[in-house]
């Protein structure tokens, strides 16, 4: 018997409604069966994910286009800093490109939005990690009403046109939605409230921000929706466990790496002349 | 008794004559005793350098502007790649910025030599590896006679006013030179070669370069002797034992960090309203 993919579980079926009261935060579908055996797991992955990154690093010095790219979307504290750090940590840094996304400099407004997202963008044979990213233009603008509502609703198709023309150059985009409960929100709050080393990551805007839980939630379903799509679907990971949510996103990138299935290049040279001309030296 | 620092012991010293011939490539000095020793050292210093990276990190948010940044150089396979690897490895991704520098771009080549390596600076909070730098403009480029010989010797003058001004900006310079043996250096290109899957890593031109090392030692002992300043030193880390290149490459930087020695800056907002108004959520 061969296990259904996680990627089966978690993605956001095209063209469906979505109603993310009805995906439970605190679920481990097809996972470990508690937080040692999950970090156990997830360990245990950094050497076939190693493996695959160079393998993939490797094909791209000999023109093969080729990459991935991780794009982390979710509320504030729901773990797209922790993810980079032990998720991407899992990977050699020589081949990430990691961009967090913060709201956009004025240099970056007098652009259309997907301006700086292409600047960002993972080279061939890398891996690409998106804390935040586009869909910042239809979740925040759309909550705080930043642009009018016709030119939000216009950006969902300029999205999918875009991840479409991605794929066609060889990105594997892989969207993952971080998915907690408020009740985990607010204790993840209050613990950096408790800690005076965790102050500099709080901001009382970030009370502002939660009291939009509900409009956020609704432009969080609208966005899924919308833009999960043959060529880069949305998975929903649930969050509200970090162990869960490492060892999820790291088994969604292993599944998407075996799927690109990378291989070492050939070299162009003549091995025993090669062996022959150094051993002389 | 405190022992000394690496820093000491593996520094250049300023304005003095450097002979690598009477460096040896295979010491350890200061170093574990073995490779299971070096290893499990290393491996213990990733939780004090990822907090070191943290609060560097933190302490930026808050408007200091220190950083630092790691410049690899050496031989080819002298372990640049590896100590981004096993080193760099140990920190959190998202606070990396890592570039590797290759032969110039048309575009770079029709600007001055430094303006490349400006553009990949790391930010301040930032830990900034060069696997190879501006140092090649006066190693290949003197060895290659790539440029008038008159305009190398200009070069290591620029190099350090540039790297003083980088020190003036808040930036650790941390430079190693990654220092393997001629026969290290065949057995690891045979290794290269006897295995399929490292065949992307070598090209012919390797045994080019490798016939011209007497000149590429010289050069390395010009520019680590008139461009190691007080500012902005030079290490000669033995790299024959790559487990104690990691090790040391480690220990340099967490000297550096700990000399650095960022705070986690304090919160400016109200802790007790905060929280009353979180809880009432």
């Amino acid at each position: 018997m061969t296990a259904r993919p996680l990627r089966e579980l978690l993605r956001v079926p095209a063209g469906q409604r979505l109603d993310l009261g009805r995906r439970d935060p605190a679920a481990t579908p097809a996972g470990p069966a508690d937080k040692a055996a999950g970090r156990a797991a997830t360990a245990a992955m950094a050497q076939p994910l190693g493996s695959f990154q160079e393998r993939l690093y490797a094909a791209s010095t000999a023109g093969d286009r080729r990459r991935l790219l991780l794009v982390l979307q979710g509320m504030d504290t729901s773990g797209k800093g922790g993810t980079v750090k032990h998720v991407a940590g899992l990977f050699n840094p020589s081949g990430c490109r990691i961009k967090a996304f913060k709201a956009p400099t004025a240099e970056e407004r007098e652009h259309p939005f997907l301006w700086r997202v292409r600047k960002a963008l993972p080279q061939p044979g890398e891996i690409g990690v998106f804390d935040r990213s586009h869909y910042e233009d239809v979740l925040i603008a759309r909550v705080r009403e930043l642009v009018p509502p016709d030119r939000v609703e216009r950006r969902y198709a300029e999205i999918n046109r875009f991840e479409e023309s991605l794929a066609d150059d060889g990105v594997t985009v892989v969207k993952a939605f971080l998915h907690i409960s408020y009740e985990e929100q607010r204790a993840r709050l209050l613990a950096r409230l408790d800690n005076p080393d965790k102050h500099w990551k709080f901001s009382p805007d970030d009370i502002d921000e939660r009291a939009l839980w509900p409009a956020y939630q609704e432009a969080y379903e609208l966005a899924l929706e919308r833009c999960s799509t043959g060529a880069a679907p949305w998975f929903v990971v649930p969050a509200d466990h970090k162990w869960y949510r490492n060892w999820a996103i790291s088994k969604l990138l292993l599944e998407h790496l075996e799927e690109i299935g990378p291989r070492y290049p050939p070299g162009d040279f003549d091995v025993g002349e090669c062996r022959a001309r150094l051993l002389a030296t």
